[in-house]
Formats: structure tokens, C-alpha cells, sequence
């Protein structure tokens, strides 16, 4: 058997402490995988004399994390840390840098510099392994760079907060609304003390800039990205949308539009009986559309200590084994800048949600001012009164370009029989 | 840029153009994903004048594709001719001891030899890649080999056979019986004229086999499984399944049982509600639970032109990237023979459906036999009265020993008011 792989932890918090109890319970296992043993040799975290639960003592402790980069007994650093920039980001360069390995699921760190990391590990001949850094335990950066490498791909489709899903999911069954559901779950630890980066979208968008890279050989570009977070949709809406045969999940979409890329983190509607909109609670999922395979759809634990441990270990011995594809499935030179679509060019159905006073004409006005705006209307329904005396309006509309929509909404606004900014959802056909 | 990896096709049929397409339209795509270009050199098929519908006229015509396993110009060799034995087999064994790659989509020939040529391919440093051979599109290989590596594999669930899942699908959705359908499926293409394979499960069953390997890191025992496909299944029993919550589908089924493996080929019921239960028409899925990951499913089409090709075309860039795995993610000389659980030890709740003289007592002298073997009732319904005048009774079983119920069906058999063999199918919790 080979010189076994020695390895060192940044952090260890609940998904290092994984790690450790997976490559303590597997070791022989993980020894008969990856062809050679993986050691941990050295750990580093704030504080050295809390009860983790494993058993630390044969491992080096280094006081500062940083001083791994240039520790002369490790092949491979985990950074499990997080944070974008800074000591974490300087860590992982210098690491590259000192031509080790680095595997982690910092998604914020490879949002914004993705790019140049792929260039680096390419120069310095070490692989950067990020499958933890998206979707948890599902394997879906192996699954898209490799299993499905044969492929044009021409859409990613995800599920990619646990946090965001449980919210809809439990607001849908309950028909509680957001913020008294977010509040439970944080109560139970399914959602931080400040949700700011879950509900808002901004984690997920993290990951979907990272998919968009795999998908479509580009440069990881968050700052490109449209993101809209789940705090807007209110119990009415997943209510209304479920009337119409709809779930509205906070899906990340990246896909070919012509010869641009569309990539938009928004709540959308998708069908009750898509596959996609079967995947409820703490679940992530993601669907990969290519020319030749059609779909595929993965589903699994988006977070958690074994989920995310899993997949890190995995990336270890993937490293273990000498397999050191490119970071983004391409060689680091070839990564192009994308050509992002343009939301107004967007081919899309709309749900819209009004309310009106009640009074009479109101429904010829709004879909008059609608049909100026080429927006025709595919389903209508008129959920009744509002406990203040105000009517809800629901519509569905056919499938037409967004930037009318868009108008639409302007002009109807303007209406004075309008009492709320009018609400709308894209309809996304997975 | 690597020099090209040099391959030999063996047989055109449907899969082989979509190999042929796939390499001709991404050839870009593919070099930049493989790192080197990939080129095919030299094809065989049995009709070197039929229009396949691709330019087949920069490659070499191989009259004899046995040849091509001494083919001084390939590096690999991708056989999609099928069958387990003779011609085809020499093929892959003289292959791969003159040290060429292997890429199939042979099911068969690998459930049955799969050990010995993992073996073959260690001694001569050559992949044997088959994606393909399971599940089509969905690159499930590499999610359990390498996607799941870091875990103690407890389960493989797998719906492996998309006529079989056709057709209880339609089955259920318009209540027509299994002979119906089959030939519909016939009709339509989606089922062949001797329907053998797939509807008494073997195609399932050699992937079966392929996964149980890959998952617990034993030698593929095709002989070891027990088989039953879905003639069986009537339209009422999905409709009886239905009405307690269930669906049914042609499960394959491998999971640790203390330290034994359970592994078994059958029909079985599964919660409508469950992400397997909603997998519906020619799609196939894979569930695997791992002991870090707990569970990932996925989805994808299982056979057709496109998914089977794009799953060979991976596995050939894999090899051309140098990512050579053992064949079942273990050396092969670690590869073990499993120990398989007996079914009689199997735990389970399971779906009675007895026909009955429509007499009093009936219900009583069932259940006391049922009782006498240990077999408690969970659920209960009496569906009514049949056109002959006989009526049907349909129970799901507490969980318990299946030997139980085994010998509770022959003691009910017995009874004068049971018109017909008893029917029993397990309830799998997934």
C-alpha cells in the first residue's frame, strides 16, 4: 500500500468534529477505498481544552490554524472555518501556494474568488476539493463534472437551503406565516439567530454561483447573480399557488439562454407534481438538465455534521486516489467570463397577486391595463375577502417575456383601485 | 495537450450512434473536460451498409470486432454488443489482457463475472468502466464508489427497470391489468417481444447485483439473488395498495442485516408519499443510505440512446483523465464473498390478498390462523365482492418475521373458505 496521506483540520466545529469520528470509525475502510491511509496529523481550533466528544490527543494541536499553509508533515489542509476573506482566504492561498491540497465547504470563499483558486491550484498541481461546499451530502459536484461530463449542459436547477425549504414546507402544511415559522426554527436550530443569510438567499446564491461554474465552464461571478430571498412570500401566496396546483420553493436556477447564461436565486412556482416540488423540509436538490441524459435529479441532507462530513471525506480520498480534475471541470485558463442573459429577455410564466378595493370594474381594469402590456392571462382565481375588507385578485399568466410583466406590474401600481403593490412569482418549468 | 485516447467501438446500435453523436458533436467539450482529445479510431458492427445516421467515414471498419481486442492503434475499447457469455466475453477478457481499457454497458456479462474481471483488470493496471450498465443516465456508480466512499454503506434501493415501472405505473393510473399494458408498452416500443427480462426482473437483477457490490465491497453473486419479477401484480392489488397508502414497484434491494446482506429482487409496496414511491413511468431511481450521509436518491432516465451513451461517454473520460477506481471501489483481491441473509429472517410488515367464499366465519377462522402464526394485522379492508361472487380481504401486516407470515400463507392455503393461493408482497420502509 502507499505512503498514507497526511492530512491537517482547520476548525472544529460540528462538521470537523465529522470528519474526525469518520476517519476514526473508517479507518480501514477509507484505507481500502482510497488505496492508502489517510492521517490525521495535525487540528487547529479557538479552543484547545473543549470536550468535542472524540478522542484528540494523537493529533498535533496547532495554535494558530494559519501556521498549517507551510507545515512541512501535512499533503492536504480542511479548511472548515468559513468567511470569505481575510485570515481564512490567506490560509487557503498560502496552502496552494505551499502545493497543498486544500478541501473545504467554504462556499462564500469560492463565490468571490473561485476563479483565481482554480488558476492557482492549477499552477501549484494540487487539487481543491469544495463537494461539501454545496448541497451537503449530495455528490453533485462529482455527479456534474464528472458523471455527467458527456453533456452540453443546458440548466441547473436547485434546492440549496435547507433552512429556506423547511420554512416554505412548514408554512405551507401549517398556513402559518413566515415569521412566526422562521421563529420556531430558530427555536429548534434549524435556522441561525440572524437568518439574514439563509432567508435572503445569499447562501444559496453562494452555492448556485459555484454550479453555474461547474455547469457551464465559467468564472464563478456572485456579483452577477439576481437574488431574492423568501421573506416576501407570505401564507396567501403558498396558499393561492397550491390552489392553482403549485408549490413555491426558493429555487437557484442557472441556464442557457441562447448564447448567454441565465442565473437568478428567486421563489418561484413549480408544479405539485414535479419532482423538484416533492422535495419538502430540510432537503436539498438539484436537477441537471444535459443534451444527451435529459435530466437527473439528486436529492439528500443539504447540512449537517454527517452529511457535510461525508462529503469532505470524500473529496480527501478522492485526493488520496490521484483523481485532481480541474476545479470547475476545465482547465483554469479555459474558464470563460460569462455572458449573462438579461431578466427582461426571460421566457416566462408569472403569478401575480393583487389587492383590490372592492368595487365594481376593477377586474376589466387590471386585465385591460394587462393586455396592453401583452400579458395574457391563463388561469384566474378570486380567493374572496380579506379580513380588512379588501379583495385578493390571483392570476396565472401565459408564458411571455418578463420585462412585459415587469411593466405590467409598473402600470398596474398606477391603478387607483390597486391597494398593495402588486406581488409576482415566476413560474419555473422544470 | 495530452495525446488522444484512442478507442474502438464494438457494436451501432441505438447506444453506439448516441456514443458516436456525443463524440462527434462535444469534441471540444470533451477535450477541454478529458484534457486530452478523444478519438475514435476503429468500429464494428454486424452491417457495415446500413445508415445509422451519423458520417461513419474517417473510421477504420473492423469486420470481426474480436479483433479489435489486439488492436495495435486503441487504448480502450467500448463493447455494446451484450450477452454474458462467448464471443463477447473472449472480447472483454483478451481486451483487457492486452491491457486495454474496457467501457460496457453488459450487465449481464458483469453480474455474472464481474469478480473475475475486476481481478483481470488490477493484474493488467486497466479500467473496466460501466456506468452504463446501471440505471442508465444517472451516474450512480460514481455516487456510491466515490460520491459516498466516506460511509458504511447500510442500503442500496433501487427501481433499476423502466418498462417494469412503466407498467405498473399505468397499471395504476388507469387500472388496466399487467397483460394489457405489456402489450401496449410492446406496441409503443417501450417493452420487447419476448418481454422476459425485464418483466420477471433479470435486467434489474444484474444491475442489482453491480450495486451490491459497489455498495458492500463483495463479488457480484448473481446466482445468490432471489428473483421475482412483476407478472404477479394484478390491477387490483395496486388498487388494494392504493387505498392503504402505498404504491408498488419492482424494488431491488441490498442492506446489511446484522453481518449478513440481505439482497432480494420483488415487487414490493412503498409509501405513496415516499420520494421512491413518486418516481413514476420509465424512470429509474437509486436510493442509498450511508451511515454519515443518512440518504441520497437519484433520479434519471434508465435506458435510451442519449442517457446510456452520455453515462459510457463519462467513463471514458474518466480513464482518459486517468481516474481508474477499482472496478467495485475496493482492491480486488480484498473482495469479498458475502455472507447472505436468509429471508426467513428477514423483519417485516407485509400485504396479504386472499380471495374467499363469501360465508361466515370467514374473517374469524382467518385471523386465528394468521395469530396462530404469530402474524398480527395492522390494517384491514374488505374491498368488496367480486364478479364470480367471491370477495377479496386485503391486510398490511404488523412488522414481524417473514418466516411467519411464509408459513401463516400455507396454513391459510389450507383453510376450505380461501379460494386461491394466498398473495403476500413486503412492505418496504425506504
Amino acid at each position: 500500500m502507499k505512503d498514507p496521506l497526511k492530512i491537517g483540520l482547520a476548525g472544529l466545529g460540528t462538521v470537523g468534529v465529522g470528519v474526525v469520528k469518520i476517519l476514526q470509525h473508517h479507518s480501514d475502510l477509507i484505507s481500502k477505498r482510497a488505496g492508502r491511509p489517510i492521517q490525521i496529523i495535525a487540528i487547529s481550533a479557538r479552543d484547545q481544552g473543549k470536550d468535542r466528544g472524540v478522542d484528540l490527543s494523537g493529533y498535533e494541536w496547532v495554535k494558530n490554524f494559519s501556521t498549517m499553509s507551510n507545515h512541512n508533515g501535512l499533503d492536504l489542509v480542511v479548511e472548515m472555518i468559513g468567511g470569505a476573506e481575510g485570515a481564512v482566504k490567506d490560509f487557503v492561498y498560502s496552502s496552494i501556494k505551499n502545493n497543498k491540497h486544500v478541501v473545504t465547504a467554504n462556499k462564500a470563499l469560492l463565490a468571490h474568488h473561485g476563479a483565481d483558486l482554480a488558476q492557482l491550484a492549477s499552477d501549484n498541481a494540487v487539487s481543491v476539493g469544495y463537494e461539501a461546499a454545496i448541497a451537503g451530502g449530495i455528490p453533485i459536484v462529482k455527479t456534474l463534472r464528472e458523471g455527467l461530463a458527456a453533456n452540453n449542459i443546458t440548466g441547473v436547477f436547485g434546492i440549496l437551503n435547507g433552512t429556506c425549504n423547511y420554512i416554505l414546507t412548514e408554512m405551507r402544511e401549517t398556513g402559518r406565516d413566515f415569521e412566526d415559522v422562521l421563529k420556531e426554527a430558530q427555536d429548534k436550530g434549524y435556522a441561525e439567530a440572524d437568518p439574514t443569510f439563509d432567508v435572503d438567499g445569499i447562501d444559496a446564491a453562494h452555492k448556485l454561483t459555484l454550479l453555474t461554474a461547474l455547469g457551464f465552464g465559467v468564472k464563478p461571478d456572485f456579483g452577477a447573480l439576481s437574488i431574492t430571498g423568501i421573506r416576501d412570500v407570505s401564507a396567501d401566496d403558498i396558499k393561492f399557488a397550491a390552489d392553482m396546483g403549485y408549490k413555491i420553493k426558493l429555487l437557484g436556477i442557472a441556464k442557457r439562454s441562447g448564447d448567454k447564461i441565465l442565473q437568478r436565486m428567486e421563489p418561484c412556482l413549480v408544479k405539485k407534481t414535479s419532482a423538484i416540488g416533492n422535495v419538502e423540509g430540510v432537503f436539498n436538490a438539484v436537477c441537471v438538465k444535459g443534451d444527451f441524459v435529459n435530466e437527473v435529479l439528486n436529492v439528500g441532507p443539504g447540512a449537517g455534521e454527517g452529511p457535510t462530513a461525508s462529503a469532505i471525506v470524500a473529496d480527501i480520498i478522492d485526493i488520496a486516489r490521484g483523481n485532481v480534475p480541474p476545479m470547475f471541470g476545465v482547465d483554469a485558463k479555459t474558464l470563460q467570463h460569462a455572458s449573462w442573459a438579461d431578466a427582461n429577455d426571460i421566457q416566462s410564466a408569472c403569478y401575480l397577486h393583487l389587492e383590490v378595493k372592492d368595487q365594481s370594474g376593477v377586474i376589466a381594469d387590471i386585465t385591460s391595463v394587462l393586455k396592453n402590456h401583452n400579458v395574457s392571462i391563463n388561469k384566474f382565481i378570486q380567493p374572496g375577502f380579506n379580513d380588512n375588507g379588501t379583495e385578493s385578485i390571483v392570476m396565472i399568466t401565459h408564458k411571455g417575456q418578463y420585462k412585459d410583466i415587469l411593466a405590467g406590474m409598473i402600470a398596474l401600481e398606477k391603478l387607483d383601485s390597486i391597494l398593495t403593490k402588486p406581488k409576482h412569482l415566476r413560474v419555473e418549468e422544470i
